[in-house]
């Protein structure tokens, strides 16, 4: 997508095949500077300090974390210990191990000498399948806005979302944000409302950059005035991204996106979670009971990090010296919820026999 | 109650009974300082940009501020200006209007020159029925909570709440944290997740403040993470305060409180809502409907206030350039959703039949 006219991805190959070039994450919205990555241990830590974020991006950060790795040493051991490495940096989301056990599953064959090229192909191959999976999910969520829009001739079409589930959480075109960039594009008179999304607030910074940047109308909110606004009848959607989906349509994303399914619920507003096929965990059905949810620094909910009136980005004490905060990243929301899920295969309902209707072969 | 061992009240009449202090609740909770207001302008200012806040303190700013303006001019023309300047300053909470009526129908039918001591009598007295109001639905509150311990003998009672409905917002105890505070003093072992309240963070900043002041366990959480705790068996009840209850047990609360009501259901939580009854709106059913909702300024959403590490109080700029807010101050919760309402006379259901068994005298 673009930033400034110019066409972007997240994350690149850099010439001489040694290097990845990346977005970097935390400097958004206020600056926009690109990283390079040029061993295991930085991709590790850009996974980690969340340069990079975003299942999938994380995912394919991780397949050139290895391909980085085998440059340096081929064995199996530096293979075992760059999966462990690059595995360990969030628990969470299931498409870094995903893209992980890919890469390696096509590697540990080989004869170590052509491991490293066989991993460069394998993750170029993984981000090229994310653009495209993510283009796909683009397609099948604007036939739904469009009949959202049908429903209501005349009026803008208001969507609701949650933290960033848009290009830069992915290679490209991102999940939830795909459909509204295609219904934008397509002529579809659609504003979003952008939940800040506390503690990072990749709402306020990443959602509301990239819909400012291809011009799509946008208004950013606290997460607590979503409700409010579906009793109002100013919601007439919410679509959102997932970090691990279970094999009966739970979907774990962002801490706070449970909330507002219970208000979509509450309101009769449709909520729709978009999806590639590699957050789907098959072997997890409960996703309340078993999806590891990880708790970062508690210094994310005491402390913001903003742009000072001397434009010095800035970190700032929220909460009086002694208050202790707890950070869990995410929170599960059950099936139940979901009006139905948006994959790169189709609509469907947010159920094991939903998927299983979609994803019999895989 | 108590900062560094000394008690305090949030507002009193100052000596020679010409101005009024307060804590000045901006610089929360990075620096205590109090303020003196001499002029009803002043009064106006201070509830505006919210030096003073909560649904009672408001009530009991407004009435002085009557009484500055009678200080300087008695005419009826003078308390007509002062009632509408004063009651213009905040429109959903119903305390400031039942406080400025209090006050002017009190000084009205008296010559103009009486006028002035007796509203500062009738303030004075608005302050301290408050404070009694407080204290006994901390005490109907805490045999609520004692019922709550007894059902869970040796574990810590988990209450969750939203906002600031505690001593600062009123002029002590508070009301949905003066069962808390009762708690603690009985010696019940009593943890509190503190909402931090986006946008003006009055839960980081004042809750979390006056808990640790008070020596209360807390923790404080981002907005978002109340429903996962729920989830996961971490909240026991939740507790909020009210700027306005309807006649049927809607209640007006800070933005987000809906949000937490909805997943208290869905967790088969306690939901309780503590007021005075100077919060009932007795002209109001549905409040969804009818009850009008301060949108502030955007600015609340895309900055935010902090302590730099340089120590200095700062704002910083948290969402790009162009994008805009919108910053709805309150949400309905409706009846349905609340499991009881603590009132000074008592605890009962929310509902029309409820309140009247209380109050079927006012």
């Amino acid at each position: 997508m673009k930033i400034d006219g110019q066409a972007w991805r997240t994350i690149w190959l850099e010439p001489g095949g040694r290097s990845i070039g990346v977005i970097d994450q935390i400097q958004l919205p206020h600056q926009f500077t690109t990283r390079t990555l040029r061993s295991c241990d930085e991709a590790a830590e850009a996974i980690r300090t969340m340069v990079v974020r975003g299942a999938p991006l994380i995912g394919v950060t991780g397949a050139y974390g290895l391909m980085l790795a085998l440059q340096v040493d081929p064995s199996d051991a530096s293979l075992a210990a760059a999966f462990d490495q690059l595995n360990a940096t969030r628990p969470t989301a299931v498409n870094l191990r995903w893209a992980l056990e890919r890469v390696r599953d096509r590697v540990a064959p080989l004869p170590p000498a052509e491991r490293a090229e066989a991993a460069q192909v394998e993750a170029g191959a993984i981000a090229d399948e994310d653009v495209a999976m993510c283009e796909a999910i683009g397609e099948h969520g604007l036939a739904l806005f469009q009949e959202l829009a049908a429903a209501r001739p005349g009026q803008t079409l208001n969507v609701l979302t949650h933290c960033n589930a848009g290009w830069l959480a992915t290679v490209d075109w991102g999940t939830a944000l795909a459909p509204i960039y295609k219904a934008h594009r397509a002529g579809l008179d659609i504003h979003v409302w952008v939940d800040e999304t506390r503690p990072r607030n990749q709402g306020a910074s990443l959602t509301a950059y990239e819909l400012g940047r291809e011009g799509v109308p946008h208004t950013v909110i606290v997460d607590n005035a979503g409700g409010h606004l579906m009793q109002h009848g100013q919601v007439d959607a919410v679509i959102v991204g997932t970090d691990r989906t279970t094999r009966r349509g739970d979907v774990c994303n962002k801490i706070g996106t449970y909330l507002k399914a219970l208000a979509a619920r509450d309101n009769n507003i449709p909520f729709y979670v978009a999806l590639p096929a590699s957050t789907i965990d098959w072997s997890i059905d409960d996703g309340v009971a078993e999806i590891p949810i990880e708790a970062r620094s508690p210094e994310e909910v005491t402390h913001i990090q903003g742009r000072s009136p001397e434009g010095a980005i800035t970190t700032v004490q929220l909460s009086p010296d002694g208050s202790p905060g707890f950070n869990p990243a995410f929170d599960v929301t059950p099936a139940r919820l979901v009006t139905a899920l948006i994959t790169e295969r189709g609509v469907v309902a947010a159920s094991a026999a939903g998927l299983q209707e979609l994803y019999g072969d895989v």
